[in-house]
């Protein structure tokens, strides 16, 4: 992995306007795909996330008359709508630990200190703004997935232009603990697609980053 | 860049607890962890933030009070403050426009259109919750900063225990519009950290990823 492969294929990337609806994401890309997003750190290690991957073209359809009508929602290979949880609960928290237990084969006792400061910190003091925090964590994710997909000259774009409450509704999420943070579209962009042509647009580094 | 790379770095990289304070990142690495935060995606492409990469011992120091004495924020290579803005303005708009029109070598009258829809979206009917929204932009660039890192085979730690109105405090922030997101600290593993031989824990695919 060097220096130069990893620029590139940052500065390759684009939010993808318009996709080539009959090029398919493969197996092994796809799998890789999934493993970033999997193996996202998050807060505590608690992945209160899910990834609903749309292929119904029916639903996608219903989803796309609340996305502005953007047809990315239709046209790529991969449709996946990231979900957080909406609020935090006890069960949540045992669930990790119970993770924890299994993976790392330890005893639960030696894993409690843990559990309970998680509970004290997120439960019994509830946290201050769980929505916007699960939803913070998601977009650590939608970072990974991204940049997978650049590294792997998958076209991508990030959707945050469209009715999460709609979403939520059409998805069967009402009273789930689920609600809808943002999606991303993947797969290969169309030769008519202008956008791709267009000069990236950045602030300057001495914009943006500072030493002090 | 062959999928087996990227999981393998993805699967190396963990939330290191202990840097070795000796070891520092080349120019070269720096230069392309500077590369992804720039080339991060942001909603609109408005960069509505800054990275404060912090170099002071003494600085450090005083952050590290109020970031529960972690000792990743005086013995990391690079501590990186991500910043956010606190309310959106005409001028982070225009500011974009004008550098749209720089990079792009267009006509002003050309992206007018674009600018009044940002400002009618975001600044004439304001943006309900600025500070999350322009957070959650941050957190995609967090994702760009540690999978670039894991790629480099640079250890990293996401940090959001910390006190951010101490960190507004300490690093002058107050009336400037700028406020502390969270923070990464980067560098290479102390050999005495246990944590780097725990075994990742994560849900397994099943529970985390849904086809619909």
């Amino acid at each position: 992995m060097t220096n130069s492969h990893i620029k590139e294929a940052l500065q390759w990337r684009y939010a993808c306007k318009k996709f080539d609806s009959t090029k398919k994401i493969s197996e092994t890309d796809w799998t890789t795909l999934k493993d970033s997003l999997i193996l996202t750190p998050t807060s505590y290690g608690l992945q209160l996330m899910k990834f609903l991957v749309v292929q119904d073209p029916e639903l996608r359809e219903k989803l796309k008359a609340v996305s502005w009508n953007q047809s990315q929602v239709t046209d790529s290979s991969h449709y996946v709508v990231f979900l957080t949880r909406d609020s935090i609960k006890e069960e949540d928290v045992k669930k990790f630990i119970d993770r924890i237990v299994e993976v790392r084969e330890v005893e639960r006792a030696s894993v409690e200190g843990y559990e309970n400061m998680m509970l004290g910190n997120l439960v019994k003091a509830p946290h201050p703004d769980p929505v916007n925090w699960t939803k913070k964590q998601a977009y650590i994710a939608m970072g990974f997935l991204l940049e997978t997909a650049a590294l792997l000259k998958i076209d991508s774009v990030p959707m945050e232009g469209l009715d999460p409450l709609a979403y939520d509704k059409i998805l069967n999420l009402e009273g789930s603990g689920w609600t809808t943070a943002m999606t991303v579209a993947l797969g290969y962009r169309s030769q008519d697609d202008q956008y791709q042509h267009a000069k990236k647009v950045r602030f300057l580094e001495k914009d943006l980053i500072e030493y002090i």
